[in-house]
């Protein structure tokens, strides 16, 4: 496989635009200097625009688990309970987290059903200091309902976290107008930027109810908002220099193309995908009901029964396309494609012709063509 | 500040050869691909002639504190003892942490003064878990006795546990031969790649000893040994691919170069700056004992009294060059030059001239010259 001719079409780390590529190749500069005080700060408030929230921004060093690592771990002590919904991957890790440092009570879904709001309710009465959810579940490519699940929250005086991780700038997310007291996204999903950081925003309300010592040492909240409120603005530890000069040049990228208008970008092509699939006769995975939706970020599809999984990643992956497949018990039943960040019309159409070839030459379809097509005149819109 | 013509001479993020900033501009890929698998095996391999050892080697995405935390909180939990020896900053990092999961007992030695092992060997009587302690104290300047405390760890029959972060690579250091079952560097030291990496060596002993569940979500060692046994090699959570591509090549320097051969490129480095400092009348600042040794990677150094820190490293950063103050208590008292990683002789000597020409106009020496033929002549050697 050559990388520098493959098309990346997973739900992270996505393609990364060679503008952003570059900016990394500058040198390094101390952490503790003015100069990256400012390019920290000029982040902060691109990102503020990004989340739609006035809430504080913090950057960690880490995944996306390191900012619901730190999420959690500040908040749930041996003491404390925090509600779980899942219906994927990451909402069980939610779980696993809240486990780890106090306890979770989960409220669980089949991977890819829909939340029930009434189960969610009920469990809230047992009275619990947070309630976490993913927006944008990657495992199963369905959006779960933050905006009616902020307001239990609310209603039960709990703290609201959400994982925003693949959605915040691809999907509809607003951190304030929702009431989300924390808010996490990673750098390599909407961002695209490389991965290697977090980004979380925490609400007042958030930062009263930190307790003075949980959680992991390194991925600690606490330390991360003492030390943007230094000056020059810094982090508690060492930061991964070159992914802040490119999360600054990458917000800038999406700052010219605008914020709003790169969402709907997104939107277009993920209706392409989903028409492309439509056209093919091959089924979206996850069961929406009136509080959930597709996702715009990765659609997610059931591998048809007459082709497998390694066939049909394999075959496309030949073509110099990489698509996801299933993740645990999904793995060989569905695959995932991303469209995110700086993903174009012309990946999509190259994508969607790719897993055409593969499902003719298999003889799922009798020969290539309608799904570009379906494509092709979804873009159009 | 023109970064791109800027000496940086802090002991860390150090100086990152450009062929090692180019590679982090190629194209991302899958973290679940052979690819990868393929890459992080390639530097496990080096890491192991890096660290002299032949445990098993993780990368966690994050700074050196990163490691750290999942070195103790992986053996320390709530019913655990760790003892803590510290004579600076990042000694007192691991009571911080140690305390964060379990209890700390520490032996504290004033910053920069040596170890007293027969206080060290007292505290071990007390029976502890673990034994953590910094081989080169970044903070002072000075080394350790790590070969010292392993022979005493291992007689009380404790895990042993050494921040390797700015000397593994640069002052000599033997894991294996040692006794050390965790060691843990960062990859913006020795290694002269940028910050984002710690690295860390695991013993059989140690993992052994590994609690179920315990210390942080995020940095977790356990996970990360788990993910290293998968085929293709993988992380637990999304690794900061660009870093990878990085360490690799950074790897591969440094094997070009010679392992051994840098150690004592980079101690011809530190005498050069130790000369200069004798020449210029600048105290040194460790206090050194018969088990402890100026550190190669970074030498402490008193600020004259005539002179104050921001006239020092003001005037020398005007001049383009960046070298460090003191931490906490030490700000204003000291400053710290680190000769790490590919730092060359042309950048010693336009270091101390820098420093000689600021002390020069200040009226601390009569004239510049002394310190920059000293240093040559100590690298003439």
């Amino acid at each position: 496989m050559d990388i520098e001719d493959t098309l990346l079409m997973i739900p992270g780390p996505v393609k990364v635009a060679p503008r952003v590529l570059r900016a990394m190749s500058k040198p390094m500069i101390s952490h503790r200097s003015p100069e990256f005080g400012r390019i920290y700060d000029d982040c902060r408030e691109l990102l503020q625009e990004f989340f739609e929230t006035k809430n504080e921004i913090v950057v960690m060093s880490g995944s996306g688990t390191c900012g619901m690592d730190a999420a959690v771990g500040g908040l749930i002590g041996s003491d404390d309970r925090i509600l779980t919904i899942t219906n994927g991957k990451f909402g069980e890790r939610f779980t696993e987290i809240g486990n780890r440092y106090g306890r979770a009570i989960s409220v669980d879904f089949e991977w890819g059903m829909p939340f029930d709001l009434e189960r969610v309710e009920a469990a809230l009465e047992e009275g619990v200091k947070a309630v976490a959810m993913v927006h944008n579940e990657t495992s199963v490519g369905i959006i779960n309902p933050a905006r009616e699940i902020g307001r239990l929250a609310r209603k039960h005086d709990a703290i609201f976290i959400v994982d925003g991780i693949s959605s915040i700038g691809g999907n509809e997310f607003k951190t304030d107008e929702w009431g989300i007291d924390i808010a996490i996204t990673g750098s390599q999903k909407c961002l695209a930027v490389p991965p290697g950081l977090a980004i979380v925003s925490v609400s007042e309300r958030a930062e009263e109810a930190l307790n003075e010592s949980s959680g992991g040492y390194y991925a600690d909240l606490r330390a991360h908002l003492k030390s943007v409120r230094k000056k020059p603005t810094q982090t508690p530890f060492t930061p991964a220099v070159p992914l802040f000069y490119a999360l600054q040049e990458a917000l800038h990228m999406a700052e010219e193309e605008g914020f709003e208008a790169r969402r709907a970008r997104i939107a277009r092509l993920a209706e392409a995908v989903r028409a492309a699939a439509s056209a093919l006769g091959i089924e979206l995975f996850p069961v929406l009901n009136e509080y959930s939706r597709y996702s715009n970020t990765v659609t997610a599809m059931k591998i048809p029964p007459e082709i497998d999984d390694e066939k049909l990643r394999g075959g496309m992956k030949k073509q110099g396309v990489v698509v996801s497949g299933g993740q645990e018990r999904l793995k060989g039943k569905i695959f995932r494609i991303g469209t995110m960040g700086v993903c174009s019309e012309g990946d999509v159409l190259r994508t969607i012709q790719a897993l055409e070839l593969v499902l003719a030459k298999e003889g799922v379809i009798n020969a290539p063509g309608e799904g570009v097509a379906a494509a092709a005149k979804a873009l159009d819109r």
